[in-house]
């Protein structure tokens, strides 16, 4: 079975063209980071990825975690793999030098973050979470918080979780029920049910950090009157050893489609004495902070997208290159050849690639914009890609993960009945991706995030600079001569005007016509998703042509990349205009059909 | 978990208003049947499907068929189900009254079959291919064969396979290497290896009919020299009874995605003395023989993507009226609200149902095709109405396997959380659908079917034809004044035209290029399908039109169903140009592209 290979090549054509690793470097803090380091980093990322990693996959979905009796044994040789990954610095990659993090920028880390995915994602999202509780409690922990979890927590000794969901509050966390009780010395006893938690139980370290979501006695209803608790496993003394076992325990693990490896609890807090946990920042101001995590793990799951993605695809193109059948097409000769040589095969690939590249590129951007907005002296910039970056956040996590799904089970098709057989692998990567439009959000959350917030809230402002930004390139691209860029341009020419319609109109219908707007929230997404990834891919071919003026040693893999975007126009952009059909003229139907008759 | 329905007020409105089931009554042979009796048999065979079939639907996925030793031992349930189904007469509903059948028309005996596959795919997936061997003995068996076997496979006393696949054989027939060697009593021995075979072992009946591709001594290479075998798991005795095992053994079953219950055998022909079979027509002719077998199958098939439509709508529409989530969108109310409600919820709701019974329609009218083909004193329409469904097979069979993946997947989306786990019973829709894209022809193979020989052979007469007949339902839409109409009519007007230009641009490409038609040959399949859906849609919508002309008492129903073509011309339909587009420029990239940049 073919293992992952990280796509080096391509990560360090974003990073060399597309995402302007110097003006990163020159960021305070990230001096050091220039290409060479940058470049030395993924390779040593590539090794672990491939080598730990990727030959765990499917030993991780085939055993799964076990629950027994309250513990959680997690798949046959993930906890030394956990090990070394933390041994290898790896956790620390982007967390912050005070509490013994790398400070890597987002640019570089989040490449990185591909590969884990690419090369394991049940392993990869309980990282990801950790991360997660890193940045709330960095945002918004006291310090004797930081102090206490952060650098167990960077560093991976601990590992963290999100505990959001309850049975009944899904999407809609107004409806928590846990609720937390003030005690004399300061802390809080917490009570309640908390269902799909990721790594919520496991064997590979000796603390887990749970963050919860609870209410205070007295506080307002809906989501004003929620709060953030830390709630450690094991409660730990002041001088940083482990005291007793709290009481928050791992009731069942979940029977999942996919992502076997990956624990996912049903937590009972304070089914005894009351779980023992801390408030991170004020009280009823939880949901707030659990949006700094959310929105970080948004933008993760998102690299999941990008991750599997680009796994389907290798393993799709490996079996294509190998597996004779047919001959070739329009040829006299009756040799077999290998169904790489079917022009249908190669469109799927095509499919699969292009529209991989081009959420790597979204991607890669939107991490060099959180770079930016996070280091660079000039509050305005700093302002201004913030912007950027919470209006991309629901495009990258929607657009990326519906594409994941498409594109893994285009990875099936490709291998024929072969696909359908688990030991294949092709059918866990479909497996492991549908989770990835769900959780942490739905689409259909991204999308009325998008419309209703991103898009909205600043009156279109946001929205309208990344549209400039879009026509900036398509007039450059329209500049040039050559068949493959004018057709890019006139298809980007037609997303960007479809894409304008689309952001004009949402910010007539959202205070107008809500219901109007909602209804067409996902092919929303979707469009902007479409078109941005086109923009990606114009920005692309526009810097192959330009290092191809300038050196024509590597002219194969340059062409190549101006006939990917090239494809990616005539199949993935060219549907934009439709997108747009529906969006303006498809609410009618949505709103007024009976609901009886479903 | 909620049981499967049959959707028999659709059905009825099918048959009543699309069909025309009177006109299917006049053929010879098929004077009984009216709508009553149509509608007494699919009535009792809802009663079956739901509660008979639908129950074992999750043990069956759960438990699988297991392999012990060369034999498998189907699901707990199933042999009990089975023997019910045949004691019912359900499997004889299509059968040849010569040999036990009920000759009962396509157009109705379809929509039980929508529902064996709705209740239970991997149940009714091998009854689907028993009927396949029936049709090919019945129409190319000797005498003596037809009286062995007919009789007990109409009745389902024996069950029926193809054995087609090898393991370098798959898409690519020619590479068949299984061979038949000729004894002097006129049998033949059979060895080799087979792989895929549907039901090819199991405990359901004390014999198994296997039909067999294979090569008799100095064939001519390629498909030219493929014969077909018939080759019993037990000798048939001169009276009947059954005599000494074949041999032919089950080497192993498979561990697959979905349709866990279904057992996919790999099957040893020959290994010791050889597998006796007998030659079924003359040399030379199995491809031939198996595309009559091919064609029937590939037609059910279409009906499994029916069916899974239906049933991952139907579990997604009771779970958005039971979940309670957020408040009603634009309200002021705080109480929480069914997700039906939501717009984005009723958005995907609608894409599920539309698309369903786009496919319903479309696969009813070919089904009523087949009648007439079969049926009709003039031999002008026979021979028309043939070509009509060999026309449309590869539609229906692509189209509505396809639109199964993501209409289940889009079930899944709906739950949530909830889609994701196994417990929930949506995840096992999209694991079943994922193989009607690939068995009995992968989607490419369908979509080269189309377009390099039922849209080309005749040069284009038999699609110009469809197209005449979609530009009447248009003309008479667009005479009626309501706005949904006025939308529809538009859209498909839009549809028409795209599918025109297409079908022009591929008559031709198929000869002077035929790697750029092969390399749109997929979206243009996708193209007929979505086209001629909306075409199927329209006439629902007229006909619920004029139903409520006549009669207002079921206003709801009918004026929902001309809401739900709405919908379909805005969400579906609408991406008919998109798609035009790509078939109309899409090659280049996929032809140009190095084949060593993948």
């Amino acid at each position: 079975m073919s293992e992952y290979v990280a796509p080096l090549k391509e990560m360090q054509f974003v990073l060399r063209e597309l995402v302007g690793l110097e003006s990163i470097a020159a960021l305070p803090g990230h001096e050091e980071v220039g290409e060479e380091l940058a470049g030395a980093i993924l390779e040593e990322a590539s090794k672990f990825a491939a080598g730990v990693l990727s030959p765990l996959n499917a030993v991780g979905d085939r055993e799964g975690a076990r629950w027994v009796d309250g513990e959680v044994r997690t798949a046959p040789g993930w906890k030394v793999a956990y090990d070394q990954f933390c041994a290898g610095g790896w956790h620390a990659l982007s967390g912050s030098t005070e509490f013994g993090g790398q400070g890597l920028p987002r640019v570089v880390s989040s490449l990185a973050e591909e590969m884990w995915n690419g090369a394991n994602m049940a392993f990869a999202v309980g990282i990801m979470l950790t991360r997660g509780a890193i940045e709330a409690l960095e945002l918004c922990g006291s310090d004797d918080q930081k102090a206490m979890y952060l650098p167990r927590l960077v560093s991976g000794e601990w590992t963290g979780t999100m505990n959001l969901t309850e049975p009944q509050a899904g999407s809609d966390l107004s409806a928590v029920r846990s609720r937390a009780v003030p005690q004399p010395d300061g802390s809080y006893k917490v009570h309640g049910q908390k269902i799909f938690i990721t790594y919520g139980e496991h064997d590979l370290t000796p603390n887990i950090v749970h963050l919860v979501l609870a209410r205070t006695p007295g506080a307002p209803e809906g989501v004003k009157g929620i709060s953030l608790f830390v709630v450690p496993k094991f409660l730990v003394n002041r001088d940083g050893s482990l005291g007793r076992r709290n009481d928050v325990r791992c009731v069942s693990i979940e029977h999942k489609l996919g992502i076997h490896a990956s624990p996912t609890a049903v937590l009972a807090f304070g089914d005894n004495e009351g779980a023992t946990g801390w408030l991170i920042g004020k009280e009823n101001h939880g949901l707030e902070y659990m949006f700094i995590m959310m929105n970080a793990a948004r933008y993760s799951v998102g690299l999941e997208g990008v991750g599997l993605c680009e796994r389907a695809y290798q393993r799709a193109r490996d079996y294509a290159r190998g597996r004779l059948q047919g001959v070739e097409p329009g040829g006299k000769s009756r040799e077999k050849v290998a169904i790489v040589r079917h022009p249908d095969v190669r469109r799927m690939l095509l499919e699969m690639k292009s529209r991989t590249e081009s959420l790597r590129v979204l991607a890669s951007v939107v991490a060099e914009a959180m770079d930016v907005a996070h280091g660079n002296p000039d509050e305005e910039v700093r302002r201004e890609r913030q912007a950027f970056v919470n209006l991309m956040i629901p495009v990258v996590k929607g657009w990326s993960t519906e594409t994941s799904v498409h594109v893994a089970s285009l990875g099936i098709q490709i291998h024929g009945g072969m696909g359908y057989i688990e030991e294949t692998g092709a059918a866990q990567h479909l497996r492991d991706a549908r989770i990835t439009t769900i959780y942490e959000g739905t689409t259909g959350i991204q999308a009325a995030d998008l419309i209703g917030r991103k898009i909205t809230r600043d009156g279109g402002h946001a929205a309208k600079k990344v549209l400039q930004e879009m026509s900036a390139v398509q007039k450059q691209l329209k500049s040039m001569g050559a068949a493959d860029h004018a057709a890019l341009a006139t298809r980007l020419l037609a997303g960007i005007s479809s894409l304008r319609l689309c952001v004009e109109f949402i910010l007539d219908q959202n205070d107008s016509n809500p219901k109007a707007a909602a209804a067409c929230a996902v092919p929303m997404l979707e469009l902007f998703g479409i078109v941005a990834g086109g923009w990606q891919m114009a920005r692309a071919a526009l810097a192959a042509h330009s290092c191809l003026q300038q050196d024509n040693s590597d002219a194969e893999f340059l062409q190549a990349k101006q006939l990917c975007a090239r494809f990616y126009a005539d199949h993935v952009l060219s549907k934009a205009p439709a997108l747009a059909d529906t969006i303006l003229h498809g609410a009618d139907a949505v709103l007024a059909y009976p609901e009886e008759q479903f």
